[in-house]
Formats: C-alpha cells, sequence, structure tokens
C-alpha cells in the first residue's frame, strides 16, 4: 500500500515529539519509517509507554539533542509547552499542532519569549479515534499542514518544518495565524459546532424517529463525537472568528424559521428555495466528490456479473505490481455489470489504467 | 451479488407505477426481477422511454388491471394523482411514497375522497442522484418502510401494500401520519436544512479556507446538494413539525453565541462543553457505526502486507460461493498487518467466517 518510507527524510536531525496521541504517534510513526531518530514525551506516562510499544519512538534520554520540536499538545497548553522546549534545546527549531494559531503566538508575544525559532503548524489531519492506538503513519498523506511563519524566521528553520511536513506526506501551505484562523473558523470550527448544535436535538428522539434515521443524518452529525473537553478549548482560543460565521449562521436560521412560520405567505417558499439553492452554491465549492477519499486517484473498472471477476481483478493488480488503496463496489441486482472503483496512488493511475486496458479490463472513467 | 429475486414476489398481480424517477424506476427494477408486470406512467414521455428502456416496466396500455398503484410524484402533486388513481382503478389498492404523510392525506379528506382502498408509504431510501437512470433495484433493501393505514383499511389492501414493502427488502413500519410527519422533521427535514445553512455559509468562502476543508466538512454538508424544488415543497408540507424543532436549535445556537462573545466569562466555557457533550449523546442514539452500510454484516480479515494477499482473499471468496457487497481497507504504512473490511448479507455471515478460518486466515471481529 502507500510506501512513504521510499524516499530518504528531508527533515535533519532527531526529531522530539511532545504529546504522544494520535497526532504526535502518527508523525513518530511515519518518519521512523523514514529511519529518523524519534524522541517521544508524554505528560501521561502510560499514554508514551502505549506510543513506544506502537513504535512510533523511543523514550526520552538526558543527553538528547533534537534538531526539531513538534509540540502535540491540547491547544490551551501550547503555549506553555512552547516556551519550556524552547528554552530546553536552544539548537532546535520548535513548532507545535494546534488548530488554533494566533492565540498562543500572541500569548508567547506578550511573555516577551523570542520566537525566532518557533514556527507554527497546523496538519489539516485527524480521525475520530484518538489516542496513539489510534496512530496511523499515513495520517497526514495528501492533507494540507499550515507552516505560520513571520519574516524573521531563518531559511534552516523553515526548510526544516517544511521538510518534516513534505515527509509525512502533506501538502505545506503558508499563512498567517489570522488568515488561518479565519479559515478553519468556517471550515472546521463552525461545522463541528453545526453538527454538535444538531446531534443534540436527538438526545430526547422518540424511538421510532430514531428507527427512520438513514445515511444523510449519520453523515451530518458524524464529527458531533468529537470530545468536548478539546473542542471547548478550540472554540475558546478562535472565538473571535467563529463568532461573525455563527452570527451569520442564526440570521439566516432566523429566516428560514419565519418562512415556515406560513410558506403560503407570498415570498415564504422563495426564501426556503433560495436556502436550499445556496446550500447547493456552497456544497459545490468543495474539491473532490462527496466522501470520496481525495488523497487517492479512482480508477472504475466495469465487471462482469459473474463470480471470480473481482479475485481475477485482484489478482492482474498484483502481477502488475500497485497496491490497492481502497475500494467500493457498486453493482445492481438487475444489471448485469457491476463496478468496481479501486483507489490507488495518484502516481501509478495512468500506468495502472493502461496494463489493465491492456489485459482486456474495460475502464468506466479515467 | 444481492439476489433479491430469489423468492418469489409476494405482491398480487399487475402493479403500475405513476412518476418514473429514481424511486418509482428503482421500485420497477426490483419488482420486474421477480416477475411482476410493472407498469409505469410519467407525466414526462422522455423519462418514461428512459424508465422503460432502462428495464423498469413497460408502458400503460388501456386494457390495464393493475391490482397495486404506486405513486412516486412530488409531494405537491400526490393527493390530486391519489385522487384521480383511485378513480381510474376502482379495484386497486393506491400508495404513494411521498416524504410527507399528513397533509395529502387531510387534503384527501377534506375534498371528500373515499380513501379506503389509499395507504400512505413511505420508504426512507434515496441517492443524491435522481431521475431513472439512476434507479437501482437494491435502492430500498433493510431501509424502513412506513405504511400509514387506519382503521378502515381492508385486509387485502393491507397486505398488497405489506407484500409489496417485502418484496422490495425494505422493513414494514406502521404508524400515524402525524408520527411519521414527527419523526422526519426530526431526522431528516431538519438536518437537511441544516446542512443547507451551512453548506450556504462556504458562498463567498476565500480560496484559502476551501483549500483547507476536509473529510468532515464535506460529510456535514453533504446532503445539502439535494434539489431545492423537492425540497420546498417537503419542508413547506410538514412546516409545523419541523418549526418546533427549528425553533429549539436557534434558541441552543442563540447561547452558544452568547457563550463565544466572552469564553472567560464564567459559565462559558461550561455551555460549550455541554453543547458538545450533547451532541455526543444525540450522535450516539443513532444505531450502527458511522458511515457503514447497515444493509450489510461485516467480517474483518487480517492480511499479511505482501502483495497477492488481496487477490487470494477475494479467489478464496469466490470459491466459498460468497458474494463481496462492499470492501473497506485499513492499512497503515509502518505496520505489518492490513485490515480487510468484507460487507457480506448477514445471512452468509456466520458461514463465510467459518470457511475462511478452516482455510487459515484471520478473522478480527466478528
Amino acid at each position: 500500500m502507500s510506501d512513504l518510507s521510499s524516499a530518504p527524510a528531508r527533515v535533519q536531525g532527531a526529531v522530539r515529539i511532545v504529546g504522544a496521541g494520535l497526532l504526535g504517534a502518527s508523525i513518530g510513526l511515519a518518519l521512523r519509517a523514514k529511519g529518523v531518530d524519534i524522541i517521544l514525551d508524554d505528560a501521561s506516562p502510560s499514554q508514551l509507554r502505549l506510543a513506544i510499544d506502537y513504535g512510533a519512538g523511543r523514550a526520552a534520554e538526558p543527553t538528547d539533542d533534537p534538531s526539531v520540536v513538534v509540540i502535540c499538545v491540547p491547544p490551551d497548553v501550547t503555549a506553555r509547552v512552547i516556551e519550556a522546549e524552547l528554552a530546553a534545546f536552544p539548537r532546535a527549531v520548535v513548532t507545535d499542532v494546534a488548530s488554533v494559531k494566533l492565540e498562543p503566538y500572541r500569548a508567547l508575544l506578550e511573555r516577551g519569549v523570542d520566537l525566532t525559532r518557533y514556527i507554527g503548524s497546523h496538519p489539516l489531519a485527524g480521525r475520530e479515534r484518538g489516542g496513539a492506538i489510534s496512530a496511523r503513519a499515513d495520517l497526514f498523506l495528501g492533507r494540507p499542514w499550515v507552516i505560520c511563519r513571520d519574516a524573521e524566521t531563518p531559511a534552516w528553520a523553515l526548510s526544516q518544518v517544511e521538510g518534516l511536513a513534505l515527509d509525512l506526506g502533506t501538502i505545506p501551505m503558508e499563512m498567517t495565524p489570522d488568515e488561518h484562523d479565519r479559515f478553519v473558523a468556517l471550515v472546521s470550527h463552525t461545522p463541528q459546532l453545526v453538527a454538535s448544535l444538531l446531534a443534540a436535538q436527538l438526545q430526547d428522539a422518540e424511538e421510532g424517529a430514531i428507527q427512520l434515521a438513514g445515511q444523510g443524518l449519520r453523515d451530518t452529525v458524524r464529527i458531533a463525537s468529537s470530545a468536548p473537553e478539546l473542542w471547548v478549548q478550540i472554540l475558546s482560543a478562535n472565538h473571535a472568528e467563529v463568532l461573525p460565521v455563527l452570527e451569520q449562521l442564526s440570521t439566516d436560521l432566523t429566516s428560514v424559521i419565519s418562512a415556515l412560520r406560513d410558506p403560503e405567505v407570498p415570498g415564504a417558499r422563495r426564501t426556503i428555495a433560495d436556502t436550499i439553492a445556496a446550500g447547493n452554491t456552497g456544497v459545490a465549492r468543495l474539491p473532490g466528490k462527496h466522501g470520496q477519499n481525495r488523497r487517492f486517484a479512482s480508477i472504475v473498472v466495469l465487471l462482469d456479473d459473474r463470480p471470480g471477476q473481482l479475485g481475477a481483478l485482484f489478482t492482474e493488480l498484483g502481477e502488475i505490481g500497485v497496491n490497492i488503496e481502497d475500494l467500493r463496489l457498486e453493482h445492481s441486482p438487475g444489471a448485469n455489470i457491476g463496478l468496481a472503483e479501486v483507489q490507488v496512488l495518484p502516481e501509478v493511475k495512468q500506468r495502472t489504467v493502461d496494463d489493465l486496458e491492456s489485459r482486456g479490463w474495460r475502464i468506466a472513467e479515467v
């Protein structure tokens, strides 16, 4: 499957990771596969032991001299840990992965901390399950890695953090802390609150209503299972940027409520239709198919509806030497043809299509 | 794959389907596979031709004498078509699939229509793409089919509609029109509006924000791509039940906005945490894993991380004679083991697990 370890590491020297949860342990796993010396630290001894057992790195030693420190702790303590790590490792570039970038930066400035060796980061990745046990070396693959640096940032420090981001398979994107916080307020923090507010309405739902729930509702509220302790910190830290988005949403909601009080009033149906149409326009701005894993390229193979077709396809993909990252089947019992949508790494897509076609497979969409 | 056609049809006689879009054509496809004579009708000649070409049924003839009429037209015209079909086919039981059940029922009562032979239905199924071209015989498999009948409904009529629901692989659920409309307001109509309102905020998003959007946002707004013309009809027809849910949501949203104005005010962080926690409780009430297809049973097979393992698994599943309905792969490049989550029909799950284990495969979760 995805081979992140084939290229040598860009990041130089040892990498110290503070906070061995999902993000920290995932970074450790991915960099260790490239031969990087990973030093793990965590306030929780059991979390630390788990991450070490999982293969994400080794325990700290007094002689450690990391060239990069990656801070993967909760937002509320990020500023304090940045300050401590800058002091403890005076030759290292220090970065963090907190979901909010302006508040810790401001707090450090106010405390007069020299931030020359600090670069803020935010990898836009995660999963519903937390902790080292959920870590994955490919967690970051194809995801944006936001880098917030300023004019003072030395080239060597920037090069180390960019190297780290590339080693993890992410797409580094430079922006200011203000831009970052405004962007995530819209595409991450507000959606989290909206999903939670909607899911909260289900708390006391009648059992009959729950039985009618389908995939649409499940998708809409999926992220409502996120951890309250983490999200209180994120939302409080970024409240200034989340507020205007929520206030606009509240205004729009109030209009819809007015329209629904009496849909026969002239203009009411227009308000409802405009709301649904505005949602159409908004969702169309998101890249990629809904629900599709955008880290991979998609090949749709037509299959005759008889036993062994999938096995033959997989055997031939194995002969071609292509790893299948994911697969979806679509088939209607009435039809004579099924579709297998195979996900592969983007760089092998064209070769795979060519090889499959030369072996007689029919490709539906390329 | 899923074999809906193995059992004989429970529904007796010819079935007339009025409205040959996604739902109508899907019902036609599924019933034709059981040998039922399907008569298709549609106000749009091109939609009708497409559905007939697609194999969903045949064109109407003057001598038709259907025993069941299924009305699959937009909600706004459902009552009128029910009345016309009851008059045109005096021996048939007439049902409809509209997403709102009380308004058409009331409209027909007010017009004095004899509703003895009418039974309201609502199959909780659909897809983002509409039209006969998107029809699937297995669209309804495992989904609820709501049946609204009253004390006057004759047993033969109920038996026909229940037979139809079972022939399509659905789970028939009896409830009153009031219950139905209250339930779907919570689990379908409000989520649609909330997804649309959230997606609408993305309309004028800066490009940098769009680039940071991830799977969480995509899932949350997926259903916002639904058709405005249909949803105006649904929401207007069910406004009385949608309103109280939206008003509660608006109240909750206002509390969160107040808390976010200054998260350092005592109690503010508590309000935010309670909102996220309430969302946790709500989402936990939904059955099934998030995003998982609940129509099928899941088998997780451990795979060694070497080429050919998936091919071997599929070949052996073919030898066992098991059809794979869906498959998800999970693999971390750092780890030595991958997981293949195979979806099969529930009735073959145990046999498949036993056969795979006897052939030396390791099963992770059963």
